[in-house]
């Protein structure tokens, strides 16, 4: 799936206050601006995240959804008199879908949001937010409201939670521990402090609070859709353990965590409500300092921590830096679930390919049918995240269907999938396809082959350990050559049986690819038309050169053909050729006799006529011309 | 040139301090120390640049290759006990050669300063610097010290030239102003106070630091070797001008720049040094906000800007920014001028091809001789850097060929020659040839031609506007393949009759491409062996694509063709061949009819055989050989 927020759009849309068009607000802004003249403040800013700066948010984390009826991904603020929500170009058509006339949808970028507010409160007046929903980033609007005059008030109690009446409750709990072939969490928790002494600034603690960071103790949950995590932090210091989430630990996982003892390898549970006590408190002893990684703390946290002499910060935490590096035990299980999805997948794209003309598909159908495909595989646990499951002018769109939108599935529109599974390991792959003849013929296929070009040109390049943003490019630059281009990011990290996104990879504030995963997801969208994306799971691997050492390239893990009659061969070059008939290859010898054990033939024969080598005779067009000239003088020769 | 900071190694070695080899550094650095006990600070740090964060120095600001020997770009670190200086790899082997035992040479990252800092310097002292030569970004040094209980002292009266008896003093005047056919000074003022007007943060004032900022005044001086700068602030407001560079200032420049008056378009003279008493007393003034950027403004300026209301910090000002991008006279100027070039350089390139085998032409006499070229041109006015002129071995450093280091160059190595020329524009190219048989053909040639294909790739590549670090692997990338890389930056902006640097370009802090300059500079060195390097201007241009509009391309504007021998056709794609073809084609056409002009007729034939176009047959190696494969089929059909 794609690098940014994709929200929960699925699970929300049952929820009882989303009906199919826009959602009439009037009733909680009044209530909250009730709120905040309490509180004496002109403007309320609503993230879209929790306390743990997650990606995908529970229910009751939905707080910008309630009050503005959007369920994307977003940043919302309400002033006494008016209320703006910036989100990306890709929400556009879905803001304006959801949004009732509350709400103006700003177009600019979110960095327009201190502009904005700018001009909307008057100078003097204080701006509320609540620190524990902010990353340290919120430091940005500060410095620009201060030098204008308006400044930002931080309030704990979220204004929010308290107008809204029928909040979601925790889900009730089911913590589950991976099996002992891993790295067992001592052996992870010795690590990170070794990480800790090594530090040229002393750290005598570490801070968890992204719950994949606190989810050190191999342990996963269900407090998050599609992620396998719960709430929890960690305060993990040379000589101790606090892990704030004891109301939910069971007997059994208690002997597991040493949770009786008080020593280095013991894990003491605490209340997940007194972090900032917990917090507050170490940080009053001499002597200590506390490392945290910005980019998953949350300013509520940040804010009690002295930065003078107790604060050390990275952008990640050592946890996060070390769990993007995958050891060879968590690689092939992440390659076996990538071949049992590769099956799930192929039996989903052949079961569409047989019963789209007949007339009764349609994107719900269609994304219902993937998932259950995907729970056939050993080791399921349901999809990854939502699934994207759009036809025609919605695969423009970052559409999730629902029964309002879901559209019916024909063989005159092109259809996307974005979806992925939750097994031992996490999947996520989206394949474009079309099964008549595309009506712009010309250019869809056009723009198809040159996303597919992109894919091919990131996942074959070859690089120094540490790379990082500057490849980026190469999965746009065939697009750009004919004036294309697309308005995300390209690829992201993947977790194993994790979160389905790892700040590894492309974007400048990642971690440089050492060993991690990626996805890249190079795509095009014509508003009203069409939209074209191609992703992949890829494996980082060394390679050997001609001349130097610490040389990387990317092994797809993901094993699934794209569709044939999209590609046109001429605009591919012999290399880009080579690569997709080498990938085909893999399919045949990995999927093949998997394939085979669960009995499919039919499916083996579908994959085996879609991973059909193609000619490799000259490279392009001009090549090929080239190529003749040749043989007409070699002809004319003789 | 490469676009990091390449030091006046010519010019310092000239000064009497610099022998050949190590310099002694006893005497300065006892006397350092003694400076330092007084201000009661255990350590000193001394940054290689002038209190407008110039990349070129003038010798009065060479402080840090008075104290250390080392004349390349660097920081150096004394304490009571130690001296360490931090420099990049290119320079590790030079700074080697020139510094005695008294300096230990870190080989880290710059940023592991702070970490050598807490290291050597007790708990709870103070580490001293001068605010004039420091950007912003001691900001960061100041977090990591004080984390770690060590803090840094602002001293402004700098401790280096309280020992320094022999500073050279300010060069004489000669300040010269632009012809009439550019913009005016008045029309680039009101364009700065439209875009002051425009800015949501409603700034008064704007201070100009950098001395390509403050010459916006279209003028010219001598402070700075090879650029045609000299030392001056400017403060502009919405209705003053305060230009701090009375002294220098003639009667008819007095006139020019309206300096009886106090209105809006008069600039009023002050002098240079009373620059932190006007800032002090305009920030007195209420509701005044001044607007820096953070690039180019040194600490000591900054530090006396309330930031909490009276500061507006951008990136870069809008002054660079504007000036960034070229009008249609300047490009044009800056066209014309690289024809002239070219044929100074064709003309030096032609020279060295026929007296090199006799014998007696040396790294210097070569410098010397494409100086001379270039003076004999129209409108010359010197080089715009201090020449590399590297053969062998010292063409994998960034040399400046000295009396004492010249080599002989000879048939046997590879020559490496990085020069530049002012004259109504600025130019910047390299050219890495051979005049014989490399030794280790195979290994070069494969360098060089990879090396060419990163410069083709990035020359050819479409981009939107707007684009910037994305792009700069693709210079990189055919070397990458086999395991090669270099370790500096690509590309950098250049001016008009002006800096040869300027922050265009590929590197992250860079202002995005719009329509400036920049050149390509891929390279490859091989340490004790070879090195190579090939750099061209280019003008960012408009280009027509299929679907998109706003997308732009690279039109090379140096124009002399690269050494035949050393290409290895099979490696280039056709597109890269094309391009070349292309390229050859437009020298042609630009610099035969001026070698015609200066009856120039040897050169004249020397460039057309050069330019000569390659056979456009086959794309690769592989495709070749399918093209083979094709022939030898049609004739086993006949």
């Amino acid at each position: 799936m794609p690098s940014f927020s994709w929200l929960l759009a699925l699970y929300l849309a049952a929820l009882t206050y989303l009906p199919s068009t826009a959602v009439n607000t009037s009733l909680q802004l009044e209530e909250l601006r009730v709120q905040m003249r309490a509180m004496n403040i002109s403007a309320y800013i609503i993230p879209a995240t929790d306390a743990h700066l997650s990606e995908y948010i529970a229910p009751r984390d939905a707080r910008l959804a309630f009050m503005t009826g959007f369920t994307g991904s977003a940043t919302a603020v309400v002033t006494l008199n008016k209320a703006a929500l910036w989100t990306d170009s890709r929400y556009w058509v879905q803001a304006e879908r959801q949004m009732d006339c509350n709400w103006e949808l700003e177009k600019d970028s979110i960095s327009s949001v201190a502009e904005w507010l700018i001009s909307e409160v008057p100078k003097g007046d204080e701006i509320g937010f609540d620190p524990f929903l902010f990353s340290l980033t919120q430091e940005d609007y500060n410095i620009n409201l201060e030098s204008s005059d308006r400044s930002l008030k931080s309030i704990t109690e979220n204004l929010v939670d308290k107008v809204w009446k029928e909040r979601p409750s925790v889900p009730p709990d089911n913590l589950t521990r991976l099996p002992d072939r891993v790295r067992t969490w001592q052996e992870k928790v010795e690590h990170i402090r070794t990480q800790m002494g090594d530090n040229p600034y002393k750290p005598t603690g570490l801070l968890l609070s992204a719950l994949d960071e606190t989810a050190l103790f191999n342990m996963r949950g269900n407090d998050i859709p599609y992620n396998p995590f719960f709430y929890s932090y960690t305060l993990l210091t040379m000589d101790e353990i606090l892990f704030l989430h004891v109301e939910r630990v069971t007997e059994e996982l208690k002997v597991y965590l040493n949770a009786s003892c008080e020593g280095a390898l013991c894990v003491q549970l605490k209340g997940y409500d007194t972090i900032l006590d917990h917090l507050k408190s170490y940080v009053t002893r001499p002597e200590v300092k506390v490392w945290i990684g910005t980019e998953y703390t949350n300013y509520a946290l940040y804010e009690v921590i002295p930065p003078q002499d107790k604060l050390l910060t990275s952008s990640y935490s050592p946890v996060l830096t070390t769990k993007a590096v995958k050891d060879e035990t968590e690689q092939q299980i992440l390659r076996d679930a990538h071949v049992r999805d590769a099956v799930a997948v192929i039996q989903f794209l052949m079961w569409l390919e047989k019963t789209v003309p007949e007339g009764n598909e349609t994107e719900l159908t269609a994304a219902e049918y993937v998932d259950k495909c995907r729970s056939k595989q050993k080791d399921s646990r349901g999809p990854s995240f939502a699934t994207i499951s759009a036809s025609g002018p919605n695969a423009a769109l970052a559409h999730y269907p629902t029964k309002e939108t879901s559209r019916r599935l024909t063989v005159d529109e092109m259809y996307l999938v974005d979806s992925g599974g939750q097994y031992d390991g996490t999947t996520d792959i989206t394949r474009t396809v079309h099964w008549g003849k595309p009506t712009e013929m010309q250019k869809s296929q056009e723009a198809f082959t040159r996303v597919l070009m992109g894919n091919i040109e990131i996942s074959r390049t070859i690089f120094p350990s540490g790379t990082r943003v500057n490849m980026e490019m190469l999965g746009r630059r065939a697009l750009w050559e004919v004036g294309l281009n697309y308005g995300h990011g390209t690829g992201h990290g993947v977790g194993n049986y994790f979160g389905v996104h790892e700040p590894v990879g492309f974007q400048s504030n990642n971690i440089g690819f050492r060993a991690g995963m990626f996805t890249s997801i190079p795509g095009y969208y014509k508003e009203n038309d069409f939209g074209i994306r191609i992703e992949d799971v890829a494996v980082v691997v060394p390679v050997q050169t001609k001349y130097g050492n610490n040389y990387l390239t990317f092994d797809t893990v993901s094993l699934v053909p794209y569709d044939r009659k999209l590609i046109d061969m001429s605009l591919l070059s012999s290399e880009q050729l080579h690569w997709l008939n080498k990938y085909y290859e893999t399919i045949r010898s990995l999927v093949g006799p998997e394939l085979d054990n669960q009995g499919l033939r039919e499916e083996k024969d579908w994959m085996l006529r879609n991973t059909e080598p193609f000619a490799e005779i000259g490279s392009s067009a001009s090549v090929s011309s080239s190529s003749l000239t040749l043989i007409a003088l070699a002809v004319a020769m003789l």
